[in-house]
C-alpha cells in the first residue's frame, strides 16, 4: 500500500541481553520521533512530537480535527521553513492560507494553557471538552464480516510496526472494507491526523460512509477527532475508554473495540449481519 | 499494593459478537477517562484527560515534571473547586501555594500554543524541546537480575489493567527492586505524573537511585518527565522511540526496552551483572 518512508525508522547500536547468553551488541531499528512545529501564515501554533513523513497531511489534519481548517481550498501551500535564515528544516512547516481565508485561529490560541498528557489540549476549561462538532448526520451500520477482515488488512499495510514495535496506525476503509489510506506515527493522534489531512487535501472531507481502524486503544480524543473528520464508525484492536464510549453514543458514531477477527465488542451503534 | 480506586473503572452494557454465536449483551468494565482541570491559585493551567483517582498526585506531578513545582513546601493545599457556585466537583482541582511561593508559571503560559498529540505540549518552539533539566548527577547502574524481576512485580500490582486492558502503569522501584509506588491511568504521561507527584508530596524528589518501569512504550516526553523527577533509570515492557534513546544518552539515564523477563534491550547506560 503506502510504503513507510525510510525516515520513519532510525537505527541505533544497542546491547541485547538474554539470560546467561553473552551480551550481543547489535543494530536495532526504532520508530523515529522528532518535533514538528506547525505554523500558520508564519505564526507558530503547535509543536507535536511525530514520526517524520506525511508532514503536510499531519499539519492539515491537525488543523482540521481541531476545527480550524475545513476545506482544501483554504490551503494555498505548505512549505518547510528556514530557521534563523539557515537552510530549510524539515521540522518546521508553514501552512500558507489561500487569499481571503480567515481561520478561527482563536480556537487554538484562546486556550493559552495546555496539557502534556495524552488527551485533550487546546482546551482550558472542562466545558470546552464538550463536543464542538455536530453529531453524525448519516449514521453507518457497518457489516460484521467487513469489520472482521479489517485487522489483517491493516497489518498487511503497516510495514514499520513489524520492524519497531513502536508505531500506532490509523487506517481508513470504505464501507465495503477497501483500504483507502493508512498512516503510522509514534503518536496515536498524529496517525489519525495524517489520515484526516490526507482526506482534507484530497477534498474528501467529511468522510461519510467510512470506517476508521486504529491499532491500539481508543480515547475520548480519538473519537472527537474522528467526528471532526465526519467519520461515522471507529474500530480498534484494543480497548476504548469510558469517555470514548460516552462520546460515541452521544455523537451517533459506531464504536467497536477488541476487534480480533470474528470476535468484537460493540460499544456504540449497531452492526449489520 | 495500592488498590485501584473503584472510580478508575466504569461499567457499560455492550454487545459481544463472536463468529456464528448469538450476540451476547453483557456488562463490560472500561478504564474511566474524565477531564481534570488543574488550577494554581484559582487560575486554570491545564486540562488533562485522566483516570480519576490520585488527582492530587497527578496535579502535583504534572507541575513538577513541567518544571514548575520543586518541593513539597511550595504546596499549601489542594482542593476540589466549585464550578459556578455549585457543589465541589472532582474534576477541578486547585493547587494552593504556600505563602511567599512564587512559581514560574510563565513556563506554562509563555507557550500559548499547544498540541493535541501525545508528546510535548507547553512548548511552542523546537528549541524548547531541548532538555530543560540538568543531566543525572549520580548515574545508576541497575542490576540485570533486578530488572528481570520487575515486570512480574508490576503485573501483580496493577489491578485495573487486567479488568479493562486499557490502562497504562508507571511503577517506581528502588535499586534492589522493591516496589515503592505504582499508578495507573489511561494516559501514559499521567501515570508517570502521579508517581512523580506522590514523590513530591512525600518530600522524596529527586528520585535518585530509583528505577521507573512503564507498562508500554517510551517516548521523548516520558524520558523528559523522568529526568525532571530525577529518575536515573527507565525500563519499559515495549519499545522506545528514537528521541527517547537520544534523550536518555544525553541525560545520563539508563534506558532498557522490551523488558521481558531475562530478555531485554539496553538502549542507554550500562547494567551490572
Amino acid at each position: 500500500m503506502t510504503p513507510t518512508p525510510a525516515k520513519a525508522v532510525r537505527s541505533f547500536t544497542i546491547t541485547r541481553l538474554e539470560g546467561t547468553q553473552p551480551a550481543e551488541v547489535r543494530e536495532d531499528v526504532l520508530a523515529a520521533e522528532e518535533p514538528l512545529e506547525i505554523r500558520v501564515g508564519g505564526h507558530s501554533v503547535a509543536v507535536v512530537m511525530r514520526t517524520p513523513g506525511h508532514d503536510r497531511e499531519l499539519a492539515a489534519g491537525f488543523l482540521a480535527t481541531e476545527g480550524i481548517l475545513h476545506r482544501r481550498e483554504e490551503v494555498l501551500d505548505m512549505v518547510y521553513c528556514r530557521a534563523d535564515g539557515g537552510a530549510p528544516e524539515e521540522n518546521i512547516l508553514d501552512v500558507i492560507l489561500a487569499p481571503g481565508t480567515a481561520l478561527d485561529l482563536e480556537r487554538l490560541t484562546r486556550h493559552v494553557f495546555t496539557s502534556s498528557s495524552c488527551g485533550i489540549c487546546s482546551k482550558a476549561s472542562i466545558e470546552a471538552v464538550r463536543a464542538q462538532f455536530a453529531p453524525i448526520a448519516t449514521p453507518l451500520v457497518p457489516s460484521r464480516a467487513v469489520l472482521a477482515a479489517l485487522p489483517d488488512r491493516l497489518r498487511a499495510a503497516q510495514p514499520a510496526f513489524d520492524r519497531t514495535g513502536g508505531l500506532h496506525a490509523s487506517a481508513l476503509f470504505d464501507a465495503a472494507g477497501n483500504l483507502r489510506v493508512v498512516r503510522e506515527d509514534v503518536g496515536r493522534h498524529n496517525a489519525l491526523d495524517k489520515v484526516a489531512g490526507h482526506a482534507l487535501l484530497a477534498g474528501e472531507l467529511p468522510l461519510a460512509g467510512c470506517i476508521l481502524l486504529v491499532s491500539g486503544r481508543v480515547s475520548f480524543e480519538i473519537m472527537q477527532k474522528a467526528l471532526a473528520a465526519g467519520i461515522p464508525a471507529v474500530a480498534a484492536i484494543s480497548a476504548p475508554t469510558s469517555a470514548a464510549v460516552e462520546f460515541a453514543r452521544a455523537s451517533g458514531q459506531v464504536l467497536v473495540g477488541f476487534l480480533r477477527g470474528e470476535r468484537m465488542n460493540v460499544y456504540a451503534g449497531t452492526l449489520a449481519g
